[in-house]
Order: C-alpha cells, then structure tokens, then sequence
C-alpha cells in the first residue's frame, strides 16, 4: 500500500501554509465531533480563509454560533443542510454562490452509524433491517454524493493558486470498516454497506473529475475518535488507539494539504497509509 | 489474480455430477434472463435436482410456467418473491420450509439497470438522482441479503453431501463495474453503487457463514450477457465479447461446481478469474 508524503510539520494557530490558507472550505455535517473540530481547525491557521459550515440546524448549533462570534465577520458562515432533503443542499448551493462565489474544499463529514431506537450496528445478519440499510445508505452515501453534485459549479470556480493546491478538493469521510477486502470481522452491515457504496460513487466522481476538471476528490478514514458517533463502541478500543478530534483532525488536514492532483479518487487513513478497496 | 481451477468438462443435458445433481437449488429472479437460463439448466443436468425458482409475477412467467410443465411433478415449484416486499420473502421462505426442508444452492440473480421513465444509467454526476440511487440499492442489495436472510435456516440444514458440494452455497450475481479499483470509465452511479454494496454485504456475511455454518458465499460476474438487461446498451459491446444467456449460465455452473469452503467471500468472472475489490 502506497502512503502519502505528509510533511511532519507542526500545526500551530499562526500557521498561513496549506489549503485552508486563503480561499473558501466548505464542511458539511459541523455541528457535532470531526466536522466541528475541521472548522475550529480551518479557522485557526490563517486569518484569511473563509469557512462555510452547514449542519442540520444552525440555530441549536452552540459550537458553531460561538466559533462565528470568536471570529472576523465574514470567516464562518452557518448553513442549513440536511442531507436527506435534497431541497436545502440546493439552497445551501445558491447561498454560497451569492456570498462566495466559488468552493476551494469541501468536506463531507456528515455519518450515522446508530440512533436509539432507529438503528443499531447489527451483529448477525438475523439482526439486518431493510430500514436501516436504507437509512444509512441515505445518509452516508447519497447525502454527500448530492452535495457534490450541487457544489460542482462552485468547486468548478475554485481550486485558485492562493489556496497552495492550484485545484479544488472534494474529501469524502468514510471508514476502515469500509474496506471490503480488509473486512475479516464482519457485523455493521448497513453501516459498512453504505460506507462502501460512498467509495465507489466517490472513485465514480473521481473518474469525471479527473476527465474535464481542475478538481480531485478523496476519501479518508479518521481512525477511531471520540465522538458521539463511536462512545457507544468504545469498550473495546485501547487507550492508545481512541484518537482526540484535535489530534485526527490535524493528521486528517495534514493529508488535505499534501494531497496531489495525482491522489484523485484516493482512500487515505489519518495517517497517509493507502487503504485497500 | 488467482483464478479458480474450473474443471473443462463439457456440460450434457445428461451430466449428472456437479451441485445441482440432487438437492433443492433456489433461483430467485428467474422469471427473463440469466435466472431464467439457471433453472433451465439446473432442471437438465439431473433428473432428481429440485429447484424453486421465484419471479415476482408467477402467473405471468410463462416460461417457467412451460419449464413445470415439461418436467416430472415437483421438480419445479414456482414461487412469488419481489425483493422490495420482504412478506413475499418470508412466504417464501415458509413454503420453501414446508415443501423441501431446506436449500443446497441460492442464486440470487435479480437486477435493474436502467428501466424506462424510472432509472436511467447516469452519463455524469449532473444526472445523478437520489431516487435512482436508492432505487438500486433497494432491489440490487438490499434485496439479495433479505433473501439471504430469510433463506439462512433452510441453508444450515442443507448442504447434503448428495449435492456433491458438502455444503450450501449462495451465489449473488454482481457484475464487473461493482469493482472500485477497476473503476475506470466512471458513470452509471447508482448501480455501480449498488452491487459494491452488495459484495461487501456478501463479504460481511460470509465472514459470519464462515464462522458458524455450513455455508458459502460468493459474487459472480456473468459477462456481458446478451438479455432485457443489457440490450439498451449492446452497442459498443464487440460480437465476441457478447455473450449468449447458454455460454454465461454453462460458465458459472462450472464456478458453482467447483467452487470450494475456501472460496467463501470471493468475487469470480464467468472464467473464474477472480475480480479485484
Ligand atoms: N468517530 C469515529 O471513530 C469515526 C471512525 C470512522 C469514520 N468516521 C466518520 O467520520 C465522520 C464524522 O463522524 P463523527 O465521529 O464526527 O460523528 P458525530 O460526532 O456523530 O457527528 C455526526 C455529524 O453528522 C451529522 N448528521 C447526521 N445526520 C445528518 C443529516 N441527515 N444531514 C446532515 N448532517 C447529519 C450530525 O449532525 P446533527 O448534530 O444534526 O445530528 C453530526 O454533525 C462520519 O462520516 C463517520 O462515519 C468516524
Ligand atoms: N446481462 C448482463 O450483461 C449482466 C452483466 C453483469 C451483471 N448482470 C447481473 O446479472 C443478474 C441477472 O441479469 P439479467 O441480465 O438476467 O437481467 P434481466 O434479464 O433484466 O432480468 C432481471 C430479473 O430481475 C428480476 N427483478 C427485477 N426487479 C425485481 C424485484 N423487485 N423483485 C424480484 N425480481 C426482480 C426481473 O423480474 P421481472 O420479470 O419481474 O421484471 C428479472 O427476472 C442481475 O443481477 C444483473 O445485474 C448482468
């Protein structure tokens, strides 16, 4: 497996290099856990870059309300996606486009892997529910396909030379467990299905990019991290393997930086090692 | 790539060995195309094999219904199954259960590609829609591992060394442009989408076969079959390289035949050749 050349520089609150230097990053699915901690992030390195951050309702989104006011106006900007109405991607799009104009980086970070009472990782295929592989497949594969797909004008106009990049970059949050060839441990079969499904679209895309556009997509995989999302999984995770946000986050930004035009339709873990289909 | 050792025998309405010699093999889908060729094949190669093939409409299936009719009572039973209606799949699974006891072979073989005014192959990520992509996903994989799901009692009490296997098989028919490294043309997104779920939901499945029961799982990629399916875009394919529903079906019957415990999880060509993730 091929590993990214990630230059080992620290992250500082003063550092002006890489993408989120100047230009427009866009993350989707910021209210809560990495998307969050990719704002504080993106924010925190220059004083130029401009933020878009959409969750589902920027009016309960506390972190997000106090990270615009602890800014210049004009660095973050709070929209409301939900990625199951398509309806407020498209709104969200036209938003962006009158405010910014263009999209240098576009995070998805949006993912659900359960919900009381709604859906739960299945240990046995007795266990499987039509609804759930439905929901999730919903959430975390068509949702950020959809937004790809109303961004892409945006991203189009973007990708300029200050960003460092010289090309737009669509990164994709998928999962480990994804990895079909790497699956030796079954269980999670909604979660890990659509987490597949969102490579592939993502390679899919990647394909028509890479043909007409200045743009590169890419997913990754941001090691296990306390979250909401994997608190109800932890038990099992030693100490050492259960990630800060601020720490996968950083490794997380450090491949977005270093990604190349040539990485297009890439699956990177956090710490730049390719992982298989 | 490894490539499975396919004995080259010819296959006669007469050939007597291989899986479905004796035993009860499952066809679902097998109203058109290649489930239909399935049956029809599985009903010559013995005159004991017992097959269930299922089709959404029965009663309109007048090919299968021609096929009970010229074979020996109870050789064939025809069943309802629409994979988006998990009811049917349960009858079915009880009448399976009533009749025969248990299952030796499940071809899941159901697919939609394109059908008129309803999903359309997307050309480009401008025509992608969320409700093609769920679409396909419902029928395309979420169906078989339903099937699968219902049908796993009556699997663990097949698998009859009779059948020559020693064990049941599931075969899900998947297709070469599921490959994510493969993927170099792009386009057609949310089928594409789909059978890359369905081989990680059957890779997830396999891995809890292989570590309880008596059961296989493969994928299995037919070729370019010359059926309703692919008509709409049989243009482009080489002569040669369009394959009658006789030559796919003879292919992987010989991969069924051959297939051994140790295969369980892999994704075969119609030559056997082992198709990468
Ligand atoms: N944490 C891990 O260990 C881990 C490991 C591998 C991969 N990942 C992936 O990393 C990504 C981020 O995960 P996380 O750990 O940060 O999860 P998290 O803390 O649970 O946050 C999930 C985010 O997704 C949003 N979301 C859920 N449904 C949505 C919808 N319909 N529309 C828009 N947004 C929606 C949530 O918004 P609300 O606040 O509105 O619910 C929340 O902001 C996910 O894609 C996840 O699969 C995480
Ligand atoms: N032909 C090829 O070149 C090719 C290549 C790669 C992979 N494949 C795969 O091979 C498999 C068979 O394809 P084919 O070429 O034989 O296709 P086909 O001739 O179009 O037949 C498709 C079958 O699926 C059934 N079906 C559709 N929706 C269903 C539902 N909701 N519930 C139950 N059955 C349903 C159809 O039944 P109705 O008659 O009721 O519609 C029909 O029997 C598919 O999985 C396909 O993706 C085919």
């Amino acid at each position: 497996m091929a590993r990214l050349a990630v230059a080992t520089r620290a992250f500082s609150a003063s550092a002006s290099a890489g993408a989120g230097a100047g230009g427009v990053a866009m993350v989707q699915g910021a209210s809560r856990g990495i998307g969050l901690e990719f704002v504080r992030q993106l924010l925190r390195r220059s004083d130029q870059g401009r933020v878009v951050a959409t969750c589902r309702a920027p009016g309960s989104a506390a972190e997000l309300q106090k990270l615009k006011e602890e800014h210049a106006p004009g660095r973050l900007t709070v929209l409301p996606i939900d990625v199951t109405d398509e309806g407020t991607i498209e709104a969200a799009a036209a938003s962006i486009g009158e405010t910014h104009g263009s999209l240098d980086l576009l995070i998805n970070s949006t993912g659900i892997l359960s919900i009381p009472n709604v859906i739960q990782p299945e240990t046995t295929l007795s266990k499987v529910q039509k609804s759930s592989l439905l929901l999730a497949y919903e959430v975390n594969a068509v949702g950020p396909i959809l937004v790809i797909k109303h961004m892409w004008p945006l991203l189009k106009a973007g990708g300029r030379s200050e960003t460092g990049r010289g090309f737009s970059l669509v990164a994709n949050m998928s999962a480990r467990v994804s990895s079909i060839g790497d699956n030796g441990l079954g269980g999670w079969h909604a979660y890990r299905a659509s987490k597949t499904a969102l490579n592939q679209l993502t390679k899919t895309v990647s394909v028509e990019f890479g043909r007409k556009d200045n743009i590169a997509c890419i997913l990754l995989h941001p090691g296990t991290v306390d979250t909401d999302l994997s608190r109800p999984f932890q038990k099992n995770v030693p100490k050492d393997k259960l990630f800060t946000r601020e720490f996968s986050v950083q490794k997380l930004l450090s491949i977005i930086d270093n990604v190349k035009k040539s990485d297009n339709g890439k699956f990177f873990a956090w710490d730049g090692e390719e992982i298989p289909w």
